[in-house]
């Protein structure tokens, strides 16, 4: 199982219409065949500058490539992520204990 | 529900007995009360340095600020997380959809 994390900051004033269409559109993704336990975060902790996240898993690495490579995920990327968000930071893991 | 993760790079070299060291006293924090789903995670994303990661879920922010102020806990930041990580990031989560 590969969990797929991201954590990031929206351009997009806190609490504006646009910061809830783009959380809307994220949740989207959630249908890309492969994606298991997809979750829309809240990040809360005043140690960090991001203020969400997204999660979901995969069965294995092939599963996650097919996601990336999902033309819808390429779509979203491309119309949403890159002009609307400010910073972000990829983290995947393995449980290992 | 909270869920407060931590990503980290050890000091220690990649595969190292001090790493698995620091990885099993890690894995004791889980007996701190009000820790739930107590998980260690390798970070295997190539776009960031971070190699290690935990993550575990507390029923309220009460529950967070006990095992924060916890003896265990403290002893393990001071004896062991300071020592020996050498950067980190701490993520807390609250699932909005």
């Amino acid at each position: 199982m590969i969990r797929h994390t991201v954590t990031f900051r929206l351009k997009h004033p806190t609490g504006s219409a646009a910061e809830t269409d783009f959380l809307k559109a994220a949740c989207t993704l959630t249908s890309i065949p492969g994606v298991r336990k997809f979750e829309c975060l809240r990040q809360t902790s005043p140690k960090s500058n991001f203020t969400f996240g997204l999660s979901m898993e995969f069965d294995d690495a092939a599963a996650y490539a097919a996601y990336s490579a999902h033309p819808e995920h390429d779509a979203f990327v491309q119309q949403r992520w890159i002009p609307e968000v400010l910073e972000f930071l990829e983290l995947d893991y393995e449980v290992i204990g």
